[in-house]
């Protein structure tokens, strides 16, 4: 028992396979906690599917052992999965994280119907111990405020977690990283290190938030007419911006889009969002302002096609439409996936008449994550015996170790792994141990695991060629076609000559019933197997495609 | 008859919808030229769809008057409809293009077939009259070698088109845009002129393409192991500056993939790209040699998973592996909408241990095409009274406008149109008349036309949630259900009570049937709502999703 427990267990069980979904498990004995529970957001490759959460099996089958959830800022791809974990586990588990961090989460919790569960407050500089864990929390930046990253001993080894982040060396609200607390760490000793690799393969350093304050207030300020401002809702600080700019030229502040609300109330509330209420109008109050007095701030910079934005590019928002001489200022970069949908709304905006300001024209964007030069110093404050790189694709993880290579930890103490990998800590070292249970879950409609990868591949097929039901009667008795067999197609690619390849296919059916009939075939499977094949090799001769084939037989 | 052809009529057929299929018809009483005949790549949002061609419909119905069909360069989205448009000709229409765009052009009507087609080389420079249309040729800069645009004389106005181009100051082959045609367009009197509007939105001037050799020499010089570097087959001076780079570090140069194949042969036949044969080695030979002494240079630059890329770092490449130390160059930038796909690549590229160098690191990439300066440079040096962009989206044709309009041309005779509409120039000006039939045409396995909007429609519904289709026998004679129904599902997001709902979803069509029969129903379509309705309303409630019903009744 006492040698079991004498190794610590680190298992990413996501976050390791692209930007999402992040979620570490930590075990050490009979006990073991988890950092950030994230959700992915779906793309093309996934028709149909809502979320993405990790495969949390492993956490829930050990669940006794489970101390504490900490999460390390408010973002959906560290807090998403929470309500799904919560709602698996048959027991309550404290879930740890700062006060805005919390504030964001309590909303989701709260829409999930979740009520009981206990949420610890912390910050930066917090202490806490749970079990054989201590935790010392340390202030990070990121493009959400009040992230923290988390320092974690344990009787086999330390670890420090920097969640995400960036080094601003002026951030709006003037809370630095820790840097006394990351080179205290370091003396104390760090075994290992994980660190996001968001941006590793980016040269230099990633400019401050506050950079992008000229370009806004530029364009804000000498803007003719109304403003639309478009940015993530829980980009605080690029909302403060925006907001000072547009009270600093005289406008009134609108607020659109459901999470736009949310948030920006939050925020207030806990008070990392100032502006006057006085300075906050309806949508409704706005008509009655000169056009150059108001400033919408909305959702919708990932051109999602129900938001704010996307509405009022397209006419149908209830309160705020786009006019010609309107200034839509976009103040994010695409997500990757998210190209296109910015693409058709920046075009549906030019062609309403509006002028768009963009990442592309003007700097109203800068990103959350360090660049290369700031994960190298990350990686000299700590010092770390050991390093795996978290929070990105191959392609980040593998140029984030080359980045702890140049800074001389010794390649074979950087594991570049994979999402339920496990390291073994011990005080003799670390070594990779059996990967354990992990993937990923649909979550679809109501349903959480329902749709699979059998679900998605059809899903493509049908998508690429259509499907084809092909309905065959027959008498039980005789065994003989009791009627002509029906053909339904949809999805599929059809000349003029649409008529003729149905009657050929029903009169080959005809002689492929006939066949097998006469061959004494009487296994339903077997003669469904004919029918698909026969259809098949006609739809492939004739439209050089290969559509979904549902053969049915009933029997009468 | 005088008076009708006193007009010429500008329609672009395609182009001002985004990147690609590019075709404008200049008619002018009885005659008639075309301008580009290209296709465009589609994308996610057209399932299945191999191709996109303009409607050409417009040119079919008054071939009689088509003089001929100019082509700028040899891009497949000016050049990738001809064949179709050909095919579909009735009569011999001529095709002018510079050699190495009839070079290229050939080898795509070889595939189709199409061996009596008239091919007339032009190049920078040519005069040449077709009827009432006189053509003067001159060079511009663009991705490929060899690219033209044209003044073309009508006697009621003169045009300049200058397809797609930037104004490279170092082109690798010397050839410069032709400044002194240009002017003297001026001289002569330019009406209209319609220009590329693809980099309308980018400040500056776009680098010149000889910027990219130093990081390709570097890159290809220090390489370790194999280099292998993919770019556009079709980008014949990258091709040149990467073999330039390989023979310089003592490299042999493999060639991989189709269409790389293929162009780099054209290209050395025609004298566009040079490269000793000594200098080629086949993949076989490649491996008794040190790996630091080949290069790969292959396609695959835009994530194309057949392309030799994808195949070599998915490691089912029958010659070329990716292995770890090997040195991947992608000197390209995804095509809007390929970045997953590139993405993916990356990916697979750092899992299998090589170093990726790509325009996100390395200056391995630059555009085509002019941006701003360039453009107002080329409004400047031709003085149009009237101007259309064209080739770009909404956003850059409004970018192009404003641009037009930051020179001088009075925003009134700046045209920003959209894809049929027609603009008629005559001595008196010019005025918008009455849009033309237009439109795309999809392009799926052998077809053309015969995936339309309501087959792709249904194959988003199919992709996003699945199809079900309901099967019930009907006795002829009674009326009454003959068997159970049945149902069959694909794509559907089930939970673990799938089969509690199948067993539901028989018992309320069993009650549904009933309940139509009752009320007097015998009306298939009736019936089959009934099904289609309660069945949907079903899977509502418990899936939250509207799969596609079909519902069958087998009446025996």
């Amino acid at each position: 028992m006492a040698k079991k427990a004498s190794r610590l267990r680190i298992i990413p069980l996501g976050g390791l396979d692209g930007i999402g979904k992040n979620m570490t498990v930590l075990e050490y004995g009979d006990d073991m906690i988890v950092i950030d529970a994230g959700i992915m957001f779906p793309d093309d490759d996934h028709p149909g599917v809502d979320l993405i959460l990790p495969d949390f099996s492993y956490i829930v089958k050990r669940q006794e052992k489970l101390r504490a959830i900490v999460i390390t800022h408010g973002h959906e791809d560290h807090t998403g999965a929470l309500p799904y974990l919560l709602k698996t586990l048959d027991r309550r588990v404290p879930v740890l994280g700062t006060k805005l961090t919390l504030g964001l989460i309590r909303g989701k919790l709260e829409e999930h119907k979740l009520k009981k569960v206990e949420l610890q407050e912390i910050q930066g500089g917090s202490h806490k111990s749970v079990g054989p864990f201590s935790f010392d929390f340390f202030a990070v930046n990121h493009s959400i405020p009040d992230g923290v990253g988390v320092f974690v001993r344990t009787p086999a080894g330390n670890v420090v977690h920097t969640g995400d982040f960036k080094l601003d060396q002026t951030p709006i609200d003037g809370r630095l990283v820790d840097y006394g607390a990351l080179t205290k760490f370091c003396e104390i000793g760090v075994d290992l290190l994980m660190s996001d690799s968001t941006n590793a393969e980016t040269p230099g350093v990633t400019r401050s938030e506050a950079s992008v304050g000229p370009a806004l207030r530029d364009i804000i300020a000498n803007a003719e007419h109304r403003v639309i401002a478009a940015s993530f809702s829980s980009h605080i600080h690029r909302v403060q911006q925006i907001c000072d700019a547009a009270v600093a030229a005289g406008r009134k502040v609108v607020v659109a889009g459901r999470s736009m609300i949310t948030n920006m109330r939050i925020a207030r509330e806990l008070g990392y969002l100032v502006i006057d209420d006085s300075d906050i109008i309806e949508a409704s109050e706005a008509s009655a302002l000169p056009p150059d007095k108001v400033l919408v701030m909305c959702t919708g910079s990932q051109g999602e096609p129900l938001s704010a934005l996307a509405r009022m590019a397209n006419g149908d928002h209830k309160t705020v439409k786009v006019e010609r001489g309107d200034t839509v200022v976009i103040a994010a970069t695409p997500v990757p996936g998210n190209e296109k949908a910015v693409n058709r709304i920046i075009n549906r905006l030019a062609k309403a008449g509006a002028t768009v300001a963009h990442r592309g024209t003007v700097h109203v964007h800068v990103s959350g994550h360090g660049a290369s030069e700031e994960l190298k110093l990350m990686l000299n404050l700590v010092r770390p015996r050991f390093f795996m790189p978290i929070h990105g694709e191959t392609r980040h993880l593998v140029a984030h170790g080359l980045l702890a290579e140049a800074v001389r930890v010794p390649k074979e103490n950087v594991f570049v792994l994979g999402n339920g990998d496990c390291l073994e800590l011990s005080k003799s070292g670390a070594r990779i141990a059996e990967s354990v249970e992990h993937g990923v879950v649909y979550v679809d409609g109501l349903g959480v695991g329902d749709v699979g990868q059998v679900v998605l591949r059809d899903r493509r097929v049908l998508a690429q060629d259509g499907i084809a039901t092909l309905v065959v009667t027959i008498d039980g008795q005789t065994g003989r076609l009791a009627s002509d067999p029906e053909l339904i197609t949809r999805g599929l690619a059809f000349g003029p000559e649409e008529n003729d390849l149905l009657a050929e296919a029903q009169a080959r059916i005809v002689r492929t019933l006939a066949k097998t009939y006469n061959g004494g075939a009487t296994d339903q499977a077997v003669i469904k197997k004919a029918m698909r094949d026969s259809l098949s090799q006609l739809l492939w001769e004739r439209t050089r495609s290969r559509p979904m084939i549902i053969p049915v037989i009933v029997e009468v």
